[in-house]
C-alpha cells in the first residue's frame, strides 16, 4: 500500500492512497457494506457514485455465513462482485455493540451472537485469522473499546490490553501474510468440484488508538501502536455517547499524534460536520452508515440542508430531491414520487434515496479534496457548517 | 393503436402491438407495477431486460397518492420515469378482493379503503375518469368479478351488471378522449408554478369478459362485449380459486370467443403452465406478480425448474442460480452468495432474485415466440411442461 500526501491546507491535507485494488483519494469517504452489501445498492451503483473504498464487518460475516464460507467461494471481494479496495473492521466494536453478553479476558472476548444466542469468542490470533481469510484490502487490530463514561483505571486496563492486542495482532498477521491460512472447506474442495485455493492479495494492517476520553492515555496509545508500527492508524472510542464538543477535542487532539505520512482514519464518524473537524485536524479517512441508514428512513441530504420526504409539502411538488444535485433520483425522479414510494415502503424508494445520499456525501469529498488542492479549505468549511450544522 | 399477427401456430399467435410510446411483442409479459414502481427494479432495468409493457393498478394508485396527484405530475409516465406502453387495470379486481367492505350497486360499488377505512365509490364513470388522468395508453373497463364458486343466477346478474358498466364504460371514454378532463390541482397550478395542464396521448379501451365457470354465460359476455367494441379483450373472472382443470378448460373455451384480430388478453395469469395453455389457446398478453413476488420471497425460476434460495445445499455453492441463464445475477453472483443475502434480508437480495426472475420470463416469452414463428410452439410446449409443472 502506497500513500501520498499531494497537497496540504492548514492540517488538512489530500492525497492518494493506492491499493493493489486501486486508488483511493483522501480525505475519503468509505461507505458501510455490513454483511457483504452497501445496503440497497450493487457494487455498479457504488462505482458509478464514485467509491473506491468500502467497509465490511468481520463481525457479521464471522457470524453468517462465517469467515470459511466466504474464503470457500474465492474470498470477500468475489463474494459480493466488488472489485476494489475493501477495509474489515476487526469485529471487536461490534462485539462491543451487539452481542448480548461479552466477557473480556486477557486474551480476547467471548460473547453470545446477537442472531442466535450460540458463544463465540475472539482474540488477536482469531480477528486477523478471519480478516485473512476474508481477503480484506486493509484488515484492522482487534481493540479494546472502553465504553463512555469510563474511569480513569479503567480506560488504562482497557488501553493496555488494546496496546498488547495490537501487539499480537502484528505478530500473527505477519505470519498469516507469510503463510495464508486455508479454509478447511477449501482444503476438501466442495462437494466434488475442484478446489480452489484462495490467497489473499497482500493485506495491510491499521492500528487502533484508544484511550477514552483522556489526552494523556490517547497520547499514550498513540506512542505504543506507532512503536509496533502499522500501514495506517486509526482512531478508536469516539462517538461512543460523549458530548460533540468532547468529541471535537480529542478529534483535534489525536490527529497531530499519528504519523503524517501514514493514513488516518477517524473510525465510524460520518456526520458532515464532524467530518469538516476531522479533516480540519488532519483525517483523511472516514466510515458511516449515515447516508445509507438516513436514506432508508427518508432523510435525506441535499445543497440546502437535510429534508424528510414524507413531509405533507411534497404532495405534488414536480421538482428533484436537489436542484444542485446530478444523481440519478434527481435526475429521473419528483420529490412527489419519491414521497410516494416511500410512504408506500416501497424497495424502490430505499434504493433511490441510498443513491441520492451516498452521491451527496462522494460530491461533498470530492469538493472538499478540491478545495484542499486550491488551499481553500477553511472557505469551504465556513461554507457547509452552516448547512449541515 | 395497431396490432399485427405476424405468424400463427394452431391457435397461438406471434403478433405486435404498437402504440403511440412503442411496440410489444405478443405473446407478451405484463410485469406488475402496482403503485407505479415494478416492485425492487428500476424502469431502466426492466427495459435492459426486454419490457415493453407494465400494469399499474388503479385501485392503488387511486388511494395513494391519489390520480389527481399523479396528473399534476405530469400522469403515470413521467410521475414513475416509465415511457413505454402502461396498461392500468379499472380498479375493480382490487376493490373486490382488497378492500374490507364492499357493496355493488347499479351504478357502482363502495368500497372501503384497505389503508385508512375511508369510504369510497367507483362506477364506470369514475374509473374511466382516474384512468383518463392517470394517463395509462391502455385503460381496461369496469367489471364485476364474480367470486368462485358463484350461482348461475348470480352470475347472471353480475355479467349483465358487468356488459351494462363496460357500455358505459365505452361512452365516458370516447367523452374524455374528446375532451380530456384536467384535474382540479393542474387547473390552479401547484405553489405559484407555471401550470402544466397534461393531456394524455390517445388512450385504447379494452374489454373484459366474465361468466363465471359457465360456458354459456362466457358466449354471451363475449357477444356482448363485441358488439360494443373494444381496442381489445380480456378475460377477467379466472384464478379466483377454481380447480385448474376447470380454469384450463376455460381458457381453450373463450379464446375463440374473442376477435381474431384484437389482442386477447388473459388477466392475471402468469403460472408458466397457464401461459402455455393461455397461449396455445390464442391468448396474446399476460399479467402476473408471480415473478416478482416469487423472487422476494426466494423462489427463483431457472431452466431446470424451481429453486429455494434458502436452501443449505446452497451455502458453499460457487455456481450461478441457472447456469443457462444470461441475467445481471447470474453474471455476477454465486448461490452462497445469494443464499447468504436472502437470509440477512438484504434489499440486494430482493434486487438480484426480481432481476433473474423477470428476466427468466422474458426470456421465456422471448423463446416462445420464435418457437411459434418457426411453427414449432407444441415443441416449446412439451419441452416446459416438463420444467415449469
Amino acid at each position: 500500500m502506497k500513500f501520498n500526501i499531494i497537497k496540504s491546507d492548514g492540517n488538512a491535507r489530500t492525497g492518494l492512497i493506492e491499493t493493489d485494488r486501486g486508488k483511493i483519494h483522501t480525505p475519503a469517504f468509505i461507505p458501510v457494506g455490513t454483511v457483504g452489501t452497501v445496503k440497497a445498492v450493487t457494487p455498479d451503483e457504488l462505482k458509478e457514485m464514485g467509491a473506491e473504498m468500502i467497509l465490511c464487518n468481520t463481525y457479521h460475516l464471522y457470524l453468517r455465513p462465517g469467515h470459511e464460507i466466504i474464503s470457500s467461494l474465492g474470498g470477500i471481494h468475489k463474494f459480493m462482485n466488488w472489485d476494489r479496495t475493501i477495509l474489515t473492521d476487526s469485529g471487536g466494536f461490534q462485539v462491543f455493540s451487539l452481542s448480548a453478553l461479552r466477557k473480556i479476558e486477557e486474551n480476547g472476548v467471548h460473547f453470545k451472537s446477537h442472531l442466535d444466542g450460540s458463544m463465540h469468542f475472539i482474540g488477536p490470533k482469531e480477528a486477523m485469522e478471519i480478516q485473512s481469510l476474508l481477503g480484506s484490502d486493509i484488515a484492522m487490530v482487534l481493540d479494546d473499546c472502553a465504553p463512555y463514561p469510563s474511569s480513569y483505571e479503567y480506560t488504562v486496563e482497557s488501553l493496555e490490553r488494546t496496546t498488547m492486542w495490537a501487539d499480537q495482532c502484528k505478530e500473527y498477521h505477519k505470519k498469516m501474510q507469510d503463510n495464508p491460512p486455508m479454509s478447511p472447506l477449501t482444503k476438501g474442495g466442495i462437494k466434488g468440484e475442484s478446489c480452489i485455493v484462495y490467497r489473499a492479495s497482500p493485506q495491510c494492517l491499521f492500528g487502533i488508538i484508544q484511550g477514552g476520553m483522556y489526552n494523556d492515555l490517547r497520547k499514550r496509545s498513540a506512542e505504543e501502536l506507532v512503536k509496533i508500527g502499522f500501514d495506517g492508524y486509526a482512531v478508536g472510542g469516539l462517538s461512543v455517547g460523549e458530548p460533540k464538543e468532547e468529541m471535537h477535542e480529542m478529534i483535534y487532539f489525536t490527529a497531530p499524534l499519528l504519523p503524517y505520512y501514514k493514513p488516518r482514519y477517524l473510525m465510524g464518524i460520518g456526520d458532515l460536520k464532524d467530518v469538516l473537524i476531522g479533516v480540519e485536524a488532519g483525517f483523511d479517512m472516514f466510515d458511516c452508515v449515515m447516508p445509507t441508514r438516513n436514506a432508508r428512513n427518508g432523510t435525506l441530504f441535499t445543497s440546502r440542508g437535510r429534508i424528510s420526504i414524507k413531509r405533507e409539502e411534497f404532495k405534488s411538488d414536480r421538482g428533484p430531491l436537489d436542484p444542485d444535485c446530478e444523481c440519478y433520483t434527481c435526475r429521473n425522479y419528483s420529490r412527489g414520487y419519491l414521497r410516494h414510494i416511500f410512504l408506500s415502503k416501497e424497495i424502490l424508494s430505499m434504493r433511490l434515496n441510498t443513491i441520492h445520499n451516498l452521491y451527496f456525501y462522494f460530491n461533498f469529498f470530492r469538493n472538499m479534496r478540491r478545495f484542499i488542492r486550491e488551499g481553500k479549505f477553511k472557505e469551504f468549511k465556513i461554507r457547509w457548517e452552516e448547512i449541515v450544522r
